[in-house]
């Protein structure tokens, strides 16, 4: 099943950091920070000016994200859980 | 009875997850989430733009849909339950 | 006496879907939710875009439609109780 | 002294609905409705647009006009009072 | 010392009405509404449009005006005490 | 170390209003109201309207400018203190 | 790894200001107030207008800038910690 995101959405998939350790001890789930890193997935069309033109979308699929702690709305496609934002919701690219 | 939104209105049907079992059990209604997955049943003309233009719509009658928790006003026309809600909350769209 | 919306407003008169029973018993008033169901007993000329254009309206009078529970300001003329709302409150038109 | 609204405001006077009675007992004023129907009593030149055009009034002296419950400001000129609400706050106009 | 209110602000002086008495006794201060009504005393030159047109204003100098009970800043210049107000917040301008 | 403000913005220094008595006591720092009045001490190049034009400032550096009792940030650049606001929190210019 | 901002979005990172001392007792660092100022790190290729054009950004990589309190996201790449903000949050560049 395909996903396609509308307007000026992105679909985002969290990327878990390494577990980490402090002082040997594995925090439990619970009590770890949500990542705010993910990878793009899909990337809607660019949501349409007063014109009816669209407009151009800066992240692409694969671009590794960061996003605030509240951003988008997480749905379940199938066993995969996912994150749907719009893309003025993604602060910024990170780039190796 | 025929429905036909107005503006950039789509009516929804809900489609129910097939029943989760956990260990056998069958979980009852109430604890199980609203499903976020629907079928567009109708779509509406699109909004205006400032001009009186119709702005293009991106779903289609048929298409299934992935929106927010909260999103549409719930109608029943006959004994059908449907949603009412704004293009803009639909999140995306599901391709097999 | 003849009333007439202003800008994009719709006077709409609530329809009472028939007396529901339940095992026999009649549901007493209170009970019941009020209907979200209105015929259109009269339609403004449409909203100005800043450029002092009137902008379409989607419904006419004796339309059939749907509006959400909240919509509109009820108001008293003569005996006839009505509710004006503005047209983009009304989420769609029912046709047979 | 006249008072004369600036921009799309309309100066209303509300008009007293005939004392109603109910078993042939009056109900004192407090338990009453405030009256949601007015005549207009002066219209002001209508908002600027964004390029400093007066944009017209649907609304003119003498028009008979529903408003909502809590539209408009209460304003005292000398011994008589009246409303003070922006067109867009009336809800339509009664005729005849 | 001159007050020269920026863009569509503009400057008014409260105007104290007649103390009122009520079967010969005079009401104090703190029991009085605060009056609504004032004497223009400085106009700006209009705020900016998006083109960055300056927009004509409605009232000038010397105005008798209506003005609803929270509008303004209260400002002290000297020993005088004004309101700074956008004209928007100006019901309507009295003449005799 | 100059200060340069941004898009719209202006830095202000507040301007304490002379040691006021009362029946010769000297009211302490935290019974007096802080003063709304201040010095220009920089100007910002004006905001950008939706086309990328700069739109024109009102006020200029060493203007004595009157401000709401809320308006702008707190900075301090080195042992100065300053507020920064939009030109728009600026009530009026002052002039002897 | 490099962090490229999306639209009209900076990084920055904060300056602390030197370790403060009171009579000789350092502050620790819970009681002191979060600096308010930081380098730009990166910046954003600027907010389309609604034609599609990209607005033009004010502040550049090294500028030393001030901004409020409440400022910006919290983000951390690797074990570096900045700030995602809008460069409209950003009130005035510092220069030497």
């Amino acid at each position: 099943m395909k996903i396609k995101p509308l307007a000026d959405r992105v679909v985002v998939q969290r990327i878990e950091e390494e577990e980490e350790k402090k002082g040997g001890i594995i925090i439990p789930d619970t009590a770890k920070e949500r990542p705010q890193k993910g990878k793009v997935i899909a990337v809607g069309p660019g949501r349409l000016n007063d014109k009816g033109e669209r407009m151009p979308m800066e992240v692409k699929e694969g671009d590794l994200v960061l996003f605030s702690k509240y951003a988008g709305t997480e749905v379940k496609v199938g066993d995969d859980e996912y994150l749907v934002m719009r893309e003025d919701e993604i602060l910024a690219i990170l780039e190796e």
